[in-house]
């Protein structure tokens, strides 16, 4: 069974949607884009497992607490794993089963797909010993690096969907357009839609305090 | 043989990266990431036609002048057309065959492809007279409606090559990492190079008058 590591942050996530949503409905919203991710990994029959900053329950995953980096926490847990792993980012929340199962059914020794912007969204490990996480910057580049170094054959996966995270206004967009998620309906009930002008298509809030 | 309609604007274009590019520069860099489109086109046996709104040369393709918006030429030409049509972006340096092969090997009557921000970079109809073009604005949906009120069943193609257009200074970002055609050589020309700054990936140019 393939183990699904969700890296999450529950306090005070995702500052740079401030502009329009304040640090609850912060809070709230990335909830629902993890409560997205981890229906999609359990549809697949991937095990969950939130590698939390802070004590957290959500449905269907299981929580580690670890008070510490990013990486630091994603590697102090790959190291005791044996069976493969999947790290998955808890604000993709187009992800469909489809687009998992292209990554976790690669051939090669690890799958890999790259953010927008040069990070990196999924990484998938077959031998999680062979590999370490060096996420912050332009960490599509270093992982690619760390798996040519350790001798891992990659497979770049190819998806708008898990390429897609959501951290500024202008990527709720995408939610909205893409997505038919808890996020979609979270964004919905504030009163969160598309709007166009000048023919570029952004969000508008009509409640916005 | 499918036939692959490339609109395209040779003079002033790319606005949006006048804070990079000079008008010159743009109108190069437009002409290589036409070039890369029309490279990956022939690779997979399509006929290349520009459709342009002033004359241009470009190798491997034929090219229409027609001096009318996007939608009124693209709707002009498809009228008279009778074997499937591809509709694709000239600003999508990034795609792949393989990401091509997926659009043309639907087995819906025709195939889209999102934009990043509610656009649409790529559209494949097997019977070109059953579709109408409606870009600019959140033509994604636009488009999806269109097929529906005309009884097209729609394949939505997942892919972040395809999804990614080039319209803003951060988008160089996925060209310099994810491409490897005329585009990011030219952008390499100008000495613009990835940057990594407080952990957020840019761009920056060495040379920039």
């Amino acid at each position: 069974m393939v183990n699904a590591v969700i890296p999450f942050r529950p306090v005070n996530p995702k500052t740079r949607l401030s502009c329009i949503l304040n640090q609850k409905e912060r809070e709230e919203f990335a909830k629902s884009m993890l409560a997205d991710v981890i229906s999609v990994i359990k549809s697949v029959g991937c095990k969950a497992t939130l590698l939390s900053t802070s004590p957290v329950s959500m449905d269907g995953a299981e929580t580690v607490v670890k008070e510490l980096g990013l990486n630091e926490a994603l590697n102090e847990y790959l190291s005791v794993l044996t069976e493969p792993v999947m790290i998955i980012m808890s604000d993709i929340p187009l992800l469909t089963k489809e687009s998992v199962l292209r990554v976790i059914s690669t051939e090669k020794d690890m799958a890999i797909v790259p953010g927008i912007g040069g990070g990196t969204n999924v990484i998938f490990v077959k031998e999680p010993g062979r590999f370490t996480a060096d996420f912050y910057g332009a960490s599509f580049v270093d992982h690619m690096n760390i798996a040519k170094r350790n001798g891992l054959m990659v497979e770049v996966v190819d998806s708008f969907k898990l390429s897609t995270d959501i951290d500024e206004k202008e990527d709720l967009v995408e939610v909205l357009l893409h997505s038919e998620g808890k996020s979609k309906k979270y964004l919905e009930s504030l009163e969160i839609s598309i709007s166009v002008e000048k023919g570029r298509v952004g969000v508008h809030r009509s409640t916005h305090e």
